[in-house]
């Protein structure tokens, strides 16, 4: 048995397996893969993206999903073993797996991280405790990473771009008015690097730059390929003949939990926007972002509006890519 | 491709074509007519009758709905067309309806007025920008209008009383401890107009008319069957010899954000509930409401029970004029 | 037509007819028994294994289900007959009963106490009402007892024990922060008694004595058994030979509603924790708990991942259970 909780824990082949298949599901959605199979959604924060996705994937493969939402963003559920629980947490997250694995053959789980501590948060403990305690495989819907979001934008890329290897590629930070997750971030440069793409990631300053351990891994695949992983805080050599511009915001890990010491610094980048006079830098570069997308804080109407916006095709590949993904877990695993 | 927006956009000929199909599935609820269909179910506002019966309406049609609540009442979303999204919204209406248009066939919204300003609710902007920017049919579940209860509302009429021209018809308004939603009268206005029935609107003065864009509609309609839209404050004439009264309570428009001012004036208007000695006025009237109905307030407890009270049977319609809809929204358009 | 409120109404052959249809739809799952029919599940409490068991059961008996969740935990409806609705209830339970029974075949509800007047609490209205007034069968989802956990907890001692007749049975009260709800206590206490077992109720002292109704029903069980229910307030005596330990938490009923004044003596009796020691007094008895369960609080890490706790597979029960139960008042009544 196989979960699927992060990429790195996937081969570059197995992955391209898994987009081929979305590719040959895009096109004959109807099938009976997961019949009689059942799958618990639990999202601990809310969605609108993934959650019609991922239901809607269930039901064309001929499953039934059950959507489950902790009526708060804190659930308090406990993870830690052994602990006398006398505090919030009404339940040990080795019963709540053990539950669900009884009722369900898959289990897919969204649980962002809680802000407070990134030394805590970065360990990801709910998912891998639910996938330890679990007997069906566990799905990532995004905790500090988004796996499913990057299998949808290497499909999208590929759609567009065929072949990515060698391809610039430049992950840019973009202002947002709050401190948001870096789970996309870490993402984009684990597939793009992991893809054999010539990596850039561009942002503000060395307090912007991701967690070590997305660091290593980009640096470590990109090596495979022969590239080395770029770290830039210049805007024009970074666009500077790029094919391919994925824009997230994100808060400075050194200042995670302290946010109003962070937001000073964060306000005085609002020119990191994606717009047509950086985008005319470029190799007539594709754009995207995972949604949602303020539109004219993070990118320019003209850039969210050009051809070259492929937003919504990577939006619209994620029903294909789940339930190809749903498919090697529950049939090829 | 067309909407269900309003029933203004649509003839008397159509909606009757569709009521007459609504009768067929009530006879014959299991169609494969929306097979291998997806249905996004977009609740900005809470719902019981309006969230099952089109759960169940699309499930009956062998389609799959995916129901989306956003957490909040008021989902910070975006409809000003180049706007900076510095505020609240982190999303535009205009990704959020290709998205959904790329994983779905039909998009069914509840969007309730913000209560803060009718210059602004009245223009009924989320439905409408969704609809623009949308590639599939878009139905509205309630905003300022209500059209699937108007359908359903006069298929319960016609069940009872056969061909409505002539008939007389009083849209009363009835005392609420709340400022409510004028969508519910102005649909019944439009519809009873439309539908050749001879229309009088009853309230306590001329602060609790509707809108003008309404009172023009129905006087238009009510033109075109030879009738006169009348309004009238005077409870016994209204009463006198009617076929049908619906009740209905709202808010006083002049007073519209200050609702405190309004409140008062409200108040001295407990005695428009409707009850038996008004109803012996009446030409054996047929009595209903769309629900929630609160019982000796809006109604009381001998009309809201007697034989004549057809409110369960038009919240009953409500699953079929809704099948019927969509059906023609998705195989006849 | 039968509804399932509570196994008060149900001879304890007709319950084991249902256990035993369990026991074969646990071998085979999927089974048209519900074919084009549709069930309400109305969640006035949250809820996760209840949801899920039913949801899927549904499905997996080929018919449609419906989850409502209304907002708040006190939505508010009214239930007295004759009231004049001018406050907080927006709706009789009358209409909601008939609107839903026009929509749906089957209504399920999850209502919790108010925990403000055990007097009103045990009453039972909400669902009393909603039956009443509903012409489609109504199940028990948990209110102030919990009858599907009951089948369920039956038909796992019985696949572990066989025949239950003359078993040592031992409800033991335990220590929670909060002060919980009888209802599992009290279906304990019905359903061991009725399918003959010898039933002690320990708890610390006479103010955790459930409700006299109850009480008297163990009791009038027991008798027709050849037993007598059992009060202790003794751990040792009352865990030597047990051959099943069932553990649930509940606060006093003489404190209801003044639970700051409960909480000082709730406090002195952490001791009745389910541990090791404990369950060497016993003839190695099973032990189990509805979920969720408060590790080191209610039972120890030891008990609960022994071979010898049941828990997990009591709450995978549920679902066959219901399902058995749905098919009963469905098909068979």
């Amino acid at each position: 048995m196989q979960h699927f909780l992060s990429t790195e824990s996937w081969s570059q082949h197995s992955l391209q397996e898994m987009i081929d298949f979305a590719k040959a599901l895009k096109n004959n959605k109807f099938q009976p893969l997961l019949k009689e199979k059942s799958v618990a959604l639990l999202f601990f924060n809310p969605s609108l993206r993934t959650r019609t996705s991922f239901e809607l994937g269930v039901h064309q493969l001929g499953g039934q999903a059950v959507i489950l939402q902790p009526g708060k963003d804190a659930w308090p559920i406990e993870f830690e073993l052994g602990s006398i629980m006398d505090g919030e947490a009404e339940e040990h997250i080795k019963e709540v797996a053990q539950v669900l694995s009884s009722y369900c053959d898959l289990i897919a789980v969204r649980a962002f991280p809680k802000f407070e501590s990134w030394q805590e948060d970065r360990q990801d403990k709910l998912i891998k405790s639910l996938a330890h305690f679990s007997s069906v495989p566990v799905i990532n819907m995004e905790t500090i990473t988004h796996p499913c979001q990057e299998l949808a934008h290497i499909m999208a890329l590929q759609e567009n771009l065929g072949d990515l290897k060698g391809k610039k590629y430049v992950l840019t930070w973009t202002y947002h008015p709050k401190p948001l997750n870096t789970a996309v971030a870490n993402s984009a440069l684990m597939i793009a690097s992991k893809f054999g793409m010539d990596v850039t990631l561009l942002c503000p300053n060395d307090d912007y730059v991701l967690d070590e351990h997305y660091m290593a891994l980009g640096q470590s695949y990109s090596a495979q390929h022969g590239h080395q992983l770029t770290v830039s805080h210049d805007i024009d050599s970074a666009y500077q003949g790029a094919d391919v511009v994925y824009a997230k915001s994100w808060g400075a890990l050194p200042y995670f939990g302290q946010w109003e010491k962070e937001k000073p610094i964060r306000d005085q980048y609002k020119h990191f926007m994606v717009d047509e006079a950086k985008m005319a830098k470029t190799n007539n570069a594709l754009f995207s972002h995972c949604l949602p997308l303020r539109r004219n804080i993070k990118a320019s109407d003209e850039v969210v509006d050009s051809k070259n916006c492929i937003a919504i095709e990577e939006a619209g590949n994620r029903l294909h890519v789940q339930k190809s993904i749903m498919n090697t877990l529950i049939n090829h695993s």
